[in-house]
């Protein structure tokens, strides 16, 4: 925690696709950028919830589903080596008095940069918490929101609770990991109709014909606590009764909600939880300080990604002339400008 | 002339990227459009300047060129069936007391529309032309700055002045159409470095070799003429010396300039030739009448394609409302939105 933070041009809250067009905005604009987001992949909502639905709107592509307009912006970004810090939120936010601002994230990362970009979204993705009386206690020990380390409890009994990809996958990987499965795999999900993969269902349907996953239909309702320890999780079936899974692990894979989160606190403009900005800059109330995309809100605002494209754009130029107050440099052109080719690592185009 | 006017939800004008895209917009808007373009091509500026050349600044796009930006937007605005009506200019604007307004082009098509955007980019292509004395009295008799007129000369001398590929091509063209080839081709450029591409250039050679095209190097100079009609074109040579090109007809072909033309007649607020808009409707100083793209200027304004996606996006939900003012309509998605799918005619995504 006293290592020196990352100095850097600008630092972009917010991985999804408005958050890396800004880089690449960023970075024809020389401004040198780090990427923060709260889920463990670059994509934001449009890989969290769209990730195989289609998009029609998007210019010049008639058709694309979320996770190709993702890998579409990495690719497109990819000339900028940008730092992409996953898996962690701006927690904390202060300007210095030279106008520069001090960052750091949930895990420890810290960043001093010349401006700040908020591409949050809908918020942070954070993962979506079962309410259940005293559970709460046992994060970190016995309860999990993620898939991550389901392979630390060999021999142990795991219940899972969740019906999308995510819960179905942590069921069969967990039941298929060989010497390191759990004693046993326990899937819990409202009703039998589990939203994955086909071929991930077709496995999760011989592992339970062979009885390595058991599936209970039912809600979770409350838990059974032994000397202070999560013995097990009481679950209302469909008919009325209540059963009761003894457990060693428990993990919560709902999927992920968004929340707003730290951004409230930063003492900036809102309206309605939106940040409010300029139409020329989309700067926040505190100069230095943008933002693009659907957290933001203006005359005429509509939450679409072709207009956080062009949000990111504008904002850009702003950062550029903050970044380098004595540059003066006319609008060029990506089809027509050495310099902009040799920032994306292009060659120049034949005569 | 005095057929009824194509009556219409919105009236276009500009072909260009922007223009289609506003197309696409309007379309998921339930706004019936037609596009207006001076120019024989959608595709406006992309496709006639850079054509073959990469853009590398479309979002979701690391790479394109200005013939594949165009052709994607048109397969993208394909569903809503727009009327195109190419080749001719708006020459004349009037608003009707209900708010609507008459249109008509310099072809003679009229419309009557509930709204007109401008998309006019940097004008309307116009042939660029060679400013000769007395030579603009030949227009249209012996005189043709666009390529059509080609074959009708057949056992006539034709002058081509160019070196770009619709010269080029077009003197190719004209010495290999067989029996209606004229009696002499004579191509007449500055200097001989002709700009085309390579397999054109090739035949041309061959042409040359075999004396069926005859290459000037030169800069027309004056014309002479013969009881009124035009009987020669000098040249003057790079050698001083001046040489009299004998011909029945001369083709102009030296490429397209844009020109603001007639919009600048509409009192409309202008701003150095841009038209002053507002940044949530995109509309100009008069309502009803909103413009997009290189065409419009407000605070912050860059001249580039995302931007004015941007603009023809939030003038499509301006003009929505103008279009079906009872409409309370949220914002939808084509993602999950029933509605918008059927305006797409595509199927409803697996749930």
């Amino acid at each position: 925690m006293t290592d020196a933070p990352i100095e850097t041009d600008a630092v972009v809250v917010g991985a999804g696709p408005v958050g890396l067009f800004q880089v690449f905005e960023l970075g024809l604009q020389e401004v040198r950028a780090q990427l923060v987001d709260a889920l463990p992949h670059a994509g934001g909502q449009c890989l969290e919830l769209y990730a195989d639905k289609p998009i029609y709107d998007i210019p010049a592509l008639p058709f694309c589903t979320g996770r190709e307009l993702t890998e579409r912006l990495l690719r497109q970004i990819e000339p900028f080596g940008a730092g992409v810090h996953l898996e962690q939120q701006v927690s904390a936010l202060a300007a210095r008095a030279d106008g520069r601002f001090d960052l750091a994230t949930s895990t420890g990362t810290r960043f001093l940069a010349k401006a700040v970009v908020v591409a949050g979204g809908v918020g942070a993705f954070q993962p979506r918490r079962l309410k259940i009386d005293g559970l709460d206690r046992h994060r970190g020990a016995q309860l999990f929101e993620h898939a991550a380390g389901l392979h630390a409890h060999a021999a142990r009994r795991i219940v899972i609770v969740g019906g999308g990809e995510a819960a179905v996958n942590a069921a069969v990987e967990a039941a298929e990991s060989g010497a390191a499965a759990p004693a046993s795999v326990t899937l819990v999900h409202r009703r039998d109709d589990l939203d994955a993969s086909e071929p991930v269902l077709q496995r999760l349907r011989e592992l339970r014909a062979a009885g390595r996953v058991v599936f209970v239909a039912g809600q979770p309702d409350s838990i059974i606590e032994e000397r202070g320890r999560l013995a097990a999780l009481a679950v209302l079936c469909a008919d009325g009764t209540t059963r009761s899974l003894p457990l060693d692990a428990l993990f919560v894979l709902l999927g992920w909600s968004p929340k707003l989160g730290p951004i409230a606190d930063w003492g900036l403009a809102l309206e309605r939880k939106q940040l409010v900005v300029d139409t020329a800059r989309f700067e926040t109330s505190t100069p230095g300080i943008f933002a693009v995309g659907d957290i933001n809100t203006y005359p005429g605002k509509q939450k679409l990604i072709v207009c956080g494209f062009h949000e990111a754009t504008l904002a850009a130029f702003a950062i550029g002339e903050r970044v380098y107050p004595d540059r003066a440099q006319p609008l060029q052109y990506t089809t027509t400008s050495t310099k902009l080719h040799q920032l994306l690592g292009v060659a120049a185009p034949l005569p």
